[in-house]
């Protein structure tokens, strides 16, 4: 579908796809900051770091408030779980599919038929002894 | 530091921003696809798909083989665990950080004393009765 709307996932993945974005939010799970706060480490201008925290505020990662100067930084953490909902989905089912390809393997085999001897085409006649 | 060499984890965020390559991610862990089976429920030219997939390559999460005239793809599990690593740290450090200041809100009355009659500033002199 080429015009499907953009997805809160799309802009939650886009903002994660920057390391000071992710710096950002590496600071502001262990508590709320101020702008100036989140520059500190940052060498870049405060413009630039305003920037950054735009596009995680449009992703819905985080909000900001401001009080008198201070505009406080805090995490919404629904969007990191939304991502991370995505995330280990899609490695759960990757895994799942390893794990019944396991038992399917263990349950057949090399030459196509179950290690139990049960083929699975039901065309065998004679499971019971295979010459070469 | 403006600088800074591009992470693996930017490539993975940036594919994954975009609902037609994490449409071809939620194919691909239910196993491998050719390049035309991934096109199919996709509404795009054979060349859009295969910038989609260039992209997901790049990123680390998918890899393609040719044999013969048909390319098949494949997930790359540590890409997509690399990126979840990632996203559930950063959770559980935000949901780490609640229950401390749950714990701390629960040992402290709202006249910033402990509940059970500790106070933190060692400047109190009358714990066990206080008048309004």
């Amino acid at each position: 579908m080429p015009n499907q709307l953009p997805s809160p996932l799309d802009q939650v993945f886009h903002a994660l796809a920057d390391p000071t974005r992710r710096g950002m939010v590496e600071r502001l799970v262990r508590g709320p900051a101020s702008v100036s706060e989140l520059s500190q480490p940052l060498e870049m201008s405060l413009p630039a770091v305003m920037q950054h925290l735009q596009v995680l505020e449009a992703s819905g990662l985080v909000r900001s408030e401001k009080a008198g100067r201070v505009r406080t930084c805090r995490i919404e953490p629904d969007a990191l779980r939304a991502a991370e909902a995505w995330v280990t989905g899609q490695r759960t089912a990757w895994e799942t599919r390893l794990d019944r390809l396991g038992d399917y393997l263990a349950g057949h085999g090399p030459d196509g038929q179950g290690a139990d001897g049960q083929g699975t085409d039901g065309q065998n006649t004679d499971n019971s002894q295979r010459g070469s």
